[in-house]
């Protein structure tokens, strides 16, 4: 039974990996990400050149960090692809402005799809280099989440993910998930299916059930000005 | 005619290239860099030593930026004229203080040198190691803009470049102009005076006309609370 | 006279290098500057996750920092021990919350033994790299001081050692300490003691007398506006 499903799984990830595939979720995210954060630019009146560096920052932002602190070139330096799909990202802003907000519960599926794939790059990314798999775990994080704090000091807010949203706990989630498979010598396209199942799941019930992490109590401002 | 007009432009470049007028210019534009930062950091009252960060942050964070990036140690660290140069912005700012507001537009002037320096820095260091066209004008832009973007954040404020200032547009109109001229086969004396023609004019006539990106409109409070 | 101090001081350097105290001194320095992190975190209501991000990213963003210039691997990624001093410090935090304040000046004692600690393995890595003695005082004071910066950024302030604090001045008197007994042909061991204890003096003295570097006079508003 456990082995059909993984079949099933198997037979799933061999046709995910076709590269065409791969490549249109991954500018869907892509896209996604840039979104957000141009909408949030909009928001603070940004020029179009300022919006699109948000939307850049946000969609390559994390993976960027990534490959700097695992001293390769960052991905997009080698593509275009991700600088054309965060212009795309910008030009439908501008274009269709105000009406994106009645797709709102669209794009929140494809950013959280986004997420579970971003997280598989940083894992088999860093997993490939030879790292151990608590360094996985956090690069893949960094991939899916370092986007938005990034985007975040840019437009001088402090990060949403520091604050509510189990976003950054989706991707630990799924990576924990992922490096478990792998050490049990999962195929790495069923460990990849079953990590994101992991993540868009933890996402989509955290929202719907409100889950949140416990708010750190704050030395009270007496105690501060002692 | 053209012809003529090249030789001249490399002579000029043949003398401009030379090391010694090369170090000042670009000792100058350094100056003028860490001095917009320095001005900035004393209107929030930071001590001598944030004044003197965030003054280097200005001139030299772009080009580190772009260095780590392209994985080479940064510039500044295998020459101290650059952290020189900034103690010597911190020092005149001291020294002259409110002074400096009557040198206003000279600095102007060093400031926007210094871009088209910087720019075409980033250009040719990009293409030296290898990457395409369209890389060498992002990094170009980086090496020019990202000091400024770093400073405002050092100072906890929106980066001035993202809601106007057509600062970063003038280095992507220079680097169009230096790639178009380096795929031509145009020498790079004759290719870097060009593109910093156009990023000097691009600027001086964006100021002086008050050009501006278009705005992207922000959706509305109400919309956002839905 | 001069040559039995030195031997008493390589003798405690001898005893201070064995491994087992080393890493004791290191973790206590990292839990130190992740608490700083985390309390100013919980004065924000960030949640565990946000405190516990910007608790490492005070304790080893200055070191991340420095080896991601140096081009080398950061210092975290290759062993857990960080990573795992930081959840200590957060469930340190969570555990004894306001009673942390009454023990604010111990704190404060491991704080400042973690900045000299933190020092001094800056500028050894950088002089081990082969870079000159400037260089490897601005790395120590990066490892040291650049983490409290990035602490600052991610709540959205500004950066506290730019407006008061010598804590980075502490860290350059040190370095400079360092560098010229390097020169002078000290073993490092002696070397690094009269470093820390350069560094711990500097700091305790500058805050028992209240000592600051001057504020950079701004520029009024009026001529802001002008």
């Amino acid at each position: 039974m456990i082995e059909e499903v993984l079949n099933i799984l198997q037979m799933m990830g061999n046709s995910l990996r076709i590269p065409t595939s791969f490549v249109i979720i991954e500018s869907i995210g892509t896209i996604a990400f840039a979104i957000s954060g141009i909408r949030l630019a909009s928001a603070k009146n940004f020029d179009w050149f300022g919006a699109y560096i948000v939307g850049m920052a946000t969609a390559i932002g994390g993976g960027t960090l990534r490959d700097v602190m695992l001293g390769i070139p960052p991905f997009w330096m080698t593509n275009p692809l991700y600088i054309i799909c965060c212009a795309g990202a910008l030009v439908y802003v501008i274009l269709f402005g105000k009406k994106i907000i009645n797709q709102n519960s669209t794009w929140f599926i494809f950013d959280t799809i986004g997420l579970a794939l971003f997280n598989i790059i940083g894992l088999e990314k860093t997993l490939n280099m030879g790292y151990p798999y608590w360094m996985a775990v956090i690069m893949g994080c960094i991939t899916g989440a370092a986007g938005g704090v990034i985007r975040d000091i840019l437009i001088n807010e402090v990060p949403l993910i520091f604050r509510k949203d189990i976003y950054a706990m989706a991707c630990i989630a799924g990576g924990i998930v992922y490096v478990v498979g792998n050490a049990m010598g999962l195929q790495a396209e069923v460990n990849a299916i079953l990590s994101a199942i992991i993540v868009i799941s933890t996402r989509l019930l955290a929202v719907k059930f409100h889950w949140q992490l416990p708010i750190l109590k704050g030395e009270t401002d007496e105690s501060d000005k002692k």
